[in-house]
Formats: C-alpha cells, structure tokens, sequence
C-alpha cells in the first residue's frame, strides 16, 4: 500500500491507509493508547492498543489503519487533522530512537539556547522549530521570485577569494595551498563586476564575518540575498527596486507561510502603502527633538536610534518599515555614489524594519577613473581590485543594488530572540555545531594519545 | 523617453526608441557608420553619421532613434532583431572604455584560457560566454522546480565545518579564532541529519577540494545540487528519483535555452526512454569484451571505462545516460548502504553522461549501531561525527539521495573542453582571480617596502 501522508487522511474519511512517520507523543488510558505521528505534513492522532505501547517518542514507524471522523465534542481545533483519527491495525518500526534528553512533546520547546544548539539534530524537528526554516525558505523563494520577473539572472558568486578587500580585522583566512586566501565577506564585488555581463543580477551568498564577539545579532557564516542592476535612470530607481522586491518578498511569505506565522503569533510587516523615505540627518533632528539625546552630529544610526527612527514612522506614517538615506561618506565603502548636492553624503539608504537594519543598499560609481581614485583615498591598493576594475575599465553603465540578510528578516518577521535560531546550524565564535571549547579539549586528548 | 531593449525593436517598427547598451562593433563606411548595440536582450544594428564614429568598442551608450525595417536582401539571419536597424538621433555616451586588449568583434572568441580567465570581467561580456551562465541558470532552476515539485524543502547548508570529515588530505583549513575550522567537501551530513526534520530536502551547496592538480576536470570550489529523501521503499526509489529529476532539469533546459544550445550546436542529452541500468561488474564484463582490457577486478571505472560503457550505451540502447550501480563496498563512504544479497558491494549508483559521471548517489545506512559500527570500521573518530550520528540516535526513517556537479553537466551540455569555462569565476590550484603566483609576486614587494 502506498503511503499518504498525514494531511491527506482528511481527504481518506472510512479508508484504510498507510502512514509513516515519526512517533510525536504518546499517551496512554489503559488498554487505550494515543500517538500523535508525525511527517512532513503535520501531526495525525493514531489511536491503538498494546502494540502502540512499545513506541517511543522519535521512533519511525509506518502504521496501516483506518481513517475515522472524530465525534463533534473530541474533535481538535489545534490541529488541521483534528477532525480525524486513524485506528491503527498495523504497526512496523522502521528505526528505533535512543531516549530523549528532554520531552519534545510539549507545547513550547522551552530550552536554554544552548541546549537548542547541542541538540539540534533533533531540535529542529520540533514543528515550531522547522517553522522558521520554511519563513525563510518563501524569504528566498519569494526573493528570487520577483527579481526573475525583473529579468534579473541568478548568478552563483565564489566564497573563496584572494584578498581581504573589505576590511582586513574582520575575515577569515583560509590556507590554499602555498597561499593565504579568504572567505568572501559579501559578494558585493562579483555582483558589481556582472552588471558589465547580465545587467541585472541576484544571488543568494554565504557571507563570512570573524566577528570577535558572541552576541544576539551576529553569526559568523551567513546568508546574504543581493541585488544589483544597471542603466538605472537614479539612484532612486535603485531605493524603487529594493521597495517592490521587498514587499514581494514579505508577500510570499504571508501567503505562503500563514500557519507558521500563526504558530508564532507573528505577522509580515504591512506594505500596502508607500515605503516612508527620509534622510539620515533629519532622521536624526527627529530623534533629538523626540528624546533630547543629540545625535545630530553622529556618522550613523545606533540601534537604539534605529528603533526610535521606527517607532516614529509607526506613529508618523503607520507604517512598519523605513527607508533611512544619504548616510555619510564616512560610514560607507569607497565604491559609494556620492550626493552630487552635497559631497559629504552618499546616495545610500538603509531599510529598516521593526527596529532594525534589514536591507542596505544605494547607488554605486560607475566611472572607472573615479572608482580608482576612491580606492587610493580609502587606502586600498588597486592591485588588490584588479578584475573589479577591469570591469570599470571596459564600460560599466550607471548602476546601484541592495542587500538583505536572510537570517535578520527571518527574525523580524517572527519575532524571535536571538539570530542563532534563524540559522539552520549557525556558527559562531564559540561555535560549529559542537562548542569549541570541546573541540579543543578533545583534540588535546587525540593527541597525547598519538605521542 | 523610457528604454526599451533591443529585442522589443520587433515590436517597435517606425517608431522612435530610447535604447542602451554596450557598443559590441563598428563598421565605419563612409560618412555612414554601423554599430551593433548589446544589451542583455541581445544586439541590435544602429546606422548613423559622424557621431557614432567616436564610439569604440564596449563604450556604455544610450541611443535614441527611429526603427526602421531592412529590405529583404539586407536581413541578417543570424541574430532574432536582424529584419530591423534603428536610424539614431541622438546619441549619449554613459561610460567610456579603455582600448581592449583583445577583438571582442569577432564570430568566435579564440582566446586562450589563461587570457579567457585574466580578463574574466570582459571575457564574460562575450555573449557565447554569457550563454553558458543562461544554460547553468536553467540547470539549477530546473533542479529546483523538479524537486519542488516532489514535496523537497530547499535548505542552506553551511560551508564552514569543524572537522575534515571526508578525507583529511584535500580539504582547505580556516584559521576560525583560535581554532582550525575546514571549508565542507560536500552538504551530506547535513542533508542527511535534515531528513530527519523535513523528509525530503534539496540544496544547491558550495563544496570545496584542495585538489592538488591542475586538470580540465577539476575545481577547488564548485556548485553541488545535492537532494535527499526519507522513508523509501527501496534503493530503486532513489534512482528513479533521480532519473526523473536529471530528466526535467534537461528538459527545462532544453526548453528554456534554445538559444544558447544553438550557439554552441549543441543539445541536451535524449531522455524519451528509461535511462538504461546496469551493475558496475556487469559494465566491466562488457568492456572487457568489447575491448579486451581486463577491468573486471578493479573496484571502479576509469575515465577510459566511462567513455567505453557510454558508447556501448549509445549503440545497444541508443542512450546519451547510464546508470552504473552497486560500487564496490571500498570505493564508497562508510555511510553507504551494503548490498542486502552481496555484502562486498552497495545500494548505489552513478549516473554517466556522454562519457563522465554526471550524478552519483545511493542509499545510506538510517541504523543508529550499524551506521556507528561503520564509521569505526573505516577509521572515523565517532566524536568528529557526534551531530550527524545524533540525527540517527533519535530516529532516522530509511533514505538516500543525490548529488550533481552543476559545472559538470553545463560543461557536458554545451561540449565545452575545460571545466573553468563552466565556472563564472573559477578556483584552482594556480588561480583565484587572478594568477596566484603574481599574488606571491606582489605581496613579496608589498612586504619588502613596509620594512
């Protein structure tokens, strides 16, 4: 018999079907017992008797029963299979499962970060958990989805590169062969260099940061959806494009995610009006007339004025998300276009979302001899951008593009605590996997052994 | 006025356009000039006087003017705008190039690959070369849609593991703080330990080899499709998912870059009928007769025996596609399902493709004991496996999976002779951009002036 897969029993009200999956919970009233099984659909009730007993939580297991509707008054609105249970005729273990160190079969999975982590195998398989991944999963989806309606081409940009080209405390060496290579902090040069190819292109990136530090938004591997585009018109041609693509992608995941943000309570930002625009320095004459702090000469947005900055455009515009522009020249790389109004500023701009930085983004030069000589201001050495300003060199059109971090929005959008959850096994600095600090120790060990 | 793309001059015949692009040539006669205009619809002829005549090649330019029909005797089959030229009016130029270094205006590029690859960002301009990153865009997306279809959820895995798990000798270590991290060689353990959360998982995967050797066929950082899939029946469910996969990512190929296999004369492989199986002891007796070289002992096939077995496909089951199966226990990893009939052999398969192994997979062992078991026969440290053996502790259904080198079946595709050329950007052992040893050069002199 061919197996279905838990959702479609509703669709098999007096069949007899097979089932597999693995065993959620148990509960047992006498000679009754009840299993929740678990697939990739969702949750059934299966009710049996003793050859139910023996199961335990986590054991796959393939049940060939007959599908029945509940009576009205046991009918489980929790659930989409509520309305059904499946009496169980017969029983096969597929795979048996050690004993489990905490109980999965709760209704929140209240676990120490740590303990998700160590245990993360079988922490994701807790639907709560799985729900974040399918978020980013239409994140991505939908990402990709409406720049492809663009004519924007999916390219695949190399984490392996020669140089550290943006900012050399904060990069990962990798040994390659006799060299010293680096892992890619962004795939912001190769994204730049194919406007010269394709025009309009996208990526989803693995994006590489030693940061020194183990706090709440920082992973050291993460994922990176960029965007860039040519013969734009103006720069706010660029702030346009971020805007659509963005509310398409917040559109996928509403439609298509909809019991999993429920699961969360959570919801996409609204979009339907206008994304609110506004410059970086009257964003910060706001602040300060809104709380007395005078952040006015500051280069940037600190978090906390980041989350001031939304609070207002709540208030001011209703609306969940901002566009923060023209941050200084100061604060931005050198391949910046600089305001043609007012030198000291860039055509930058930040989106920002329920208190946070989610996309950043702006319009970038184009002129090779300008490119050069920015490059040299900043102190970089141009043999270090050779194939970046080859590019230039041979007839780049004006061009600007953005960037999104997939784990931040995966984050925003459901409301969770730290970014390590919205990452599948996030790495960092004490981090891959397993800790470190076990790493070492058992290495130690491996090696007195060896000697 | 707002721009259309060159291909759209079709639809605009006598009506006045605003165009941009990249000059891709220049015939100057007379007081006339022609120039092909590029952009990433394609090309398009714009006649004109003495203002195009400062043009040169790859100057980023907007041209407004008017589209005129050729007459019959002046249509030019081999571009899709060649009924059409536009008369220009105006002309502007967006961004200037240097003198290039090579003719880009030529029916072929004949470069050779060290010049193909220094001058990446041009060389890629080149629409030949531009359609070979078309054929890869449809490949990953066809991959993609096909398994989308079946119920998989699209996961990122990540790049940076902590130990070498797959083979210490070819892997690229990280210095990660204080620690030595290692770049993955492959997504498999995590695709597997996320069988056991979402069934039924697909990535495309960044997957590393510090290959110490400079061959046509190798990379030391390349694109893996990788697939897998939980609660099979059997060993053959797995092959004929793949059989059905590879066979809508060729069609959509096929379908969707018409274009671009025409420019190369090329066509995906023919795949009406069942891809024909057969076991690898089965294709030695086969060569050996067909050839005389006695290969039946050895425990795989060489490059020479998949060139072989592909021909004999060809003529006895007019096939392009074979899958050889059940690989010796020692040529596979100790993951890999033995033979339930004959233990010195596996449940697993590659799938060859004019002459080259295109996919490989099989199933794998889901028991908790045996799988440990294994992994200590074969020599692992169970600690180096501790989060994936944790996956099989608590309950793994049975399952297997694929993988595919997208480089690969590009290269295949289209007859290209070396794998680079299937690689926007790529890594070997001499090159990361640009050519290692003049990044030695340098850095000798960069350090020599600090002192």
């Amino acid at each position: 018999m061919k197996r279905i897969l838990t959702l479609e029993t509703l669709k098999n009200i007096k069949k007899e079907v097979a089932l597999a999956g693995w065993v959620d919970r148990r509960r047992d009233h006498g000679r009754l017992v009840f299993i929740d099984l678990r697939d990739r659909s969702g949750v059934v009730q299966v009710v049996g008797g003793t050859e139910l007993g023996e199961l335990r939580p986590e054991f796959v297991v393939e049940i060939v029963g007959r599908v029945e509707k509940r009576p009205e008054n046991l009918i489980n609105p929790k659930i989409p299979t509520g309305a059904v249970e499946v009496k169980a005729k017969r029983v096969k273990v597929l795979a048996e499962a050690a004993s489990l160190p905490f109980d999965m079969g709760t209704e929140e999975l209240n676990l120490e970060l740590p303990t998700l982590l160590d245990y993360r195998a079988l922490t994701l398989r807790y639907p709560k958990v799985q729900a974040i991944f399918k978020v980013q999963e239409a994140i991505i989806a939908g990402f990709r989805m409406a720049l492809k309606e663009l004519g924007f081409t999916e390219f695949q940009a190399p984490a392996i590169v020669p140089v550290a080209t943006e900012g050399g405390a904060e990069v990962f060496p990798v040994k390659y062969f006799d060299h010293t290579a680096y892992l890619a902090q962004s795939p912001q040069l190769y994204k730049q260099i194919l406007v010269g190819v394709f025009e309009r292109v996208f990526t989803l990136a693995h994006a590489y940061r030693a940061e020194p530090s183990v706090t709440a938004r920082h992973l050291t591997e993460y994922l990176s959806l960029d965007a860039e585009m040519g013969f734009i018109e103006s720069w706010e041609e660029v702030v346009d494009t971020a805007e659509a693509v963005i509310k398409k992608t917040l559109a996928a995941v509403a439609q298509g995610c909809s019991r999993e943000l429920e699961m969360y309570g959570a919801s996409v930002p609204e979009t339907s009006g206008k994304i609110p625009r506004i410059k970086i320095r009257d964003a910060q004459e706001i602040i300060f007339k809104r709380t007395g702090r005078d952040v006015r000469r500051e280069p940037d947005l600190s978090p906390e004025d980041e989350r001031e900055i939304c609070r207002w455009a709540g208030e001011e515009y209703k609306s969940e998300l901002l566009f923060v522009t023209h941050y200084p020249v100061s604060k931005r790389p050198f391949y910046t276009y600089p305001d043609p109004k007012d030198a000291d500023y860039t055509l930058s701009f930040d989106l920002l979302g329920r208190g946070m930085e989610l996309v950043t983004g702006g319009q970038r030069i184009n002129d090779y001899n300008q490119l050069l000589a920015n490059a040299k201001k900043w102190g970089n050495d141009p043999k270090d951008f050779e194939l970046y300003l080859q590019a230039f060199k041979y007839g780049m059109p004006p061009e600007g593009g953005f960037a999104l971090g997939v784990e931040r929005l995966t984050m925003q959008i459901l409301g969770l605590e730290n970014l390590r959850e919205a990452s599948l096994f996030p790495r960092d600095m004490e981090r891959i996997d397993g800790r470190l600090s076990e790493l070492r120790k058992r290495k130690k060990t491996t090696s007195t052994r060896k000697r």
